[in-house]
C-alpha cells in the first residue's frame, strides 16, 4: 500500500458545505483523504492568516476513514496546519472546493478556495481549486462529479511546475450541453461596486456590498469568462509570483536607479 | 485649486498606528488627503473582504483638513468603500501603509497593506504600498519621511500602468547607510511554516504559527530580499493578474483541449 496516494482536501465554506462533501467523494478514490477546513464560511477570505491568535482544531472521525479537522481559522490556515501538523507526511495532491460560487476573472484575488490552493502549491505540493457559478447551499455538482477525475489523474501523473496551481470553473447548465475544458488567462476587468447605504434604528450608517463586473475582454475566447458563458469548464493555471515584469525596465529608466 | 490632486491613504495596522500617521504627513505634501483606515489592526489580511455584513463608517474631523474614516472592515474593505462612496472623485494617487513589518518576498500575498495598493490598482488608481522592516510599534521611519518624495513624485507625474501597483520595502538601517532604491522582482521561496502546540487548562490544544523563510534565490542580486539585506529600498511592480501563462500550452497539450 506504500504507493496510496495521500490528497489534502479543503474549502472556503466550511466543514459542512455540500460542496465538501463532493469533492471528498470524488477525492477518495484516488487515495487516502484528509479534510482540513474551516468551521465557518470564509468566502473572501482570500489569502488571509490569523496572526497573533492560537488555531483550534476539532477532530472528526469518520466510519470512511477519512482524515476530518474542523479548524477556527481561514482556509490558508487550515492548509498551513495541515501541512506543517495533522497530515502524516507531504501530500501528493490538494484539493480545494468545490465552492460554491465563481472564482473566475478577478475573483480569484478575493477567492478563499484558490487562498488555499495557492497556499498548498507554495509547498510544492500540485493544487486544484474547483469552483461551481452557482451559489445556493444546495448547489447541483452533478457536472463536476462526472468530470473531476480526468483532472485530478492527469496531476497526479504528470505533477504540475513549481508553486504553480489550477483554478477551474463550471459553469451551470445541462450537463448534456458540457463542451469540455479550456485552458484559459485570468479575464481581464474589475468590478464595479455599488454600496447600499442604509441607518440603523439608532440613526447610524451602515453599507451594503453590492456590485457587477465589468469584463474588459467581452469577446477574447482565450478568457475564462468567454469559455464559462460557451459552456466550457475554464481551466486557468495560476502563479504566487505578483512581479510585473513589463513594468521592471519603466521604472528603473524613470527612476534612473 | 483644480490642480490640486486627491490622495487616499490606507493601512493594516488600524487607524492609531504611527506608520500611518507618518504617511499622512508625507501625503499632505502632494494634495488633499483622505484616509479610510481600519478600526483595528488587520495584518495577514490580505485580499480579504467582508461578505454578507454590512460596514460601519466613523467620521473623525481633524484640525488639519484631512478626512479620517475609520472603518470596521479590512483593508481592501477600507479602499472600497472610499472609493465607491466617501471620496468626491476618483483619486489621483493610494497610498498604503506605512507598515510595521516587512512584505517582500511571498509575504506580499498576505499582506493586508498591499490587499489595499492593488485594490486600488484595479480601479485604474496608481497605488503604492510602504512597508519597514520592524514590526515594533514605535518604529523609526524617518528613512522614509526622507526618501518618499522621489516615488511619489514620479508616480504623480507619470502614472503605473493599468492595474499595476508598487510594493516598497525599506531596510532597517542608519541614514547614512542608505544606498537608494532598486527595482526588484519578487523573491522566490517559502515560509517554513512551524506550529508551536499548547494545551489550554482544561486540556484542549491549540496552536501558535511561528516560521521562517527560505530563500530560493539568495544570491539573486534582482531579487528584493538581496536588496534589503545590502541596504536598498526594494520596488516591486505588482500586477492582479494571477494567470501563469507559461503553463498554458502545457496544460493544453496534456488535456489534449
Amino acid at each position: 500500500m506504500k504507493d496510496r496516494k495521500l490528497i489534502l482536501v479543503s474549502n472556503d465554506d466550511g466543514v459542512d458545505a455540500k460542496g465538501l462533501k463532493h469533492l471528498v467523494e470524488i477525492a477518495k478514490k484516488f487515495g487516502d483523504v484528509f479534510v482540513a477546513a474551516p468551521e465557518r464560511e470564509q468566502s473572501g477570505k482570500s489569502h488571509s492568516i490569523n496572526l497573533g491568535e492560537p488555531l483550534r482544531v476539532r477532530r472528526i472521525e469518520r466510519e470512511d476513514g477519512v482524515k476530518f479537522f474542523a479548524i477556527k481559522g481561514t482556509p490558508v490556515d487550515c492548509v498551513k496546519l495541515a501541512i506543517n501538523q495533522l497530515v502524516p507526511r507531504k501530500p501528493d495532491l490538494m484539493l480545494s472546493g468545490i465552492n460554491h460560487g465563481s472564482n473566475s476573472a478577478v475573483n480569484v484575488i478575493y477567492s478563499g478556495t484558490m487562498g488555499a490552493a495557492i497556499e498548498a502549491s507554495l509547498y510544492g505540493i500540485p493544487a486544484i481549486g474547483f469552483s461551481l457559478l452557482d451559489h445556493s447551499k444546495d448547489a447541483n455538482f452533478d457536472l463536476i462529479d462526472e468530470n473531476a477525475d480526468i483532472i485530478i489523474k492527469d496531476v497526479l501523473e504528470n505533477g504540475l511546475p513549481y508553486q504553480v496551481s489550477l483554478n477551474i470553473n463550471y459553469p451551470v447548465i445541462d450537463k448534456k450541453d458540457f463542451k469540455g475544458y479550456k485552458i484559459c488567462t485570468q479575464t481581464k476587468g474589475v468590478w464595479k461596486e455599488e454600496y447600499e447605504k442604509r441607518h440603523d434604528p439608532y440613526g447610524r450608517e451602515y453599507y451594503w456590498l453590492t456590485g457587477e463586473f465589468t469584463n474588459h475582454q467581452l469577446d477574447n475566447p482565450e478568457t475564462d469568462e468567454w469559455a464559462l458563458k460557451n459552456n466550457y469548464a475554464a481551466i486557468v493555471p495560476t502563479k504566487i509570483d505578483f512581479t510585473e515584469y513589463n513594468t521592471i525596465e519603466i521604472l528603473k529608466s524613470r527612476l534612473k536607479v
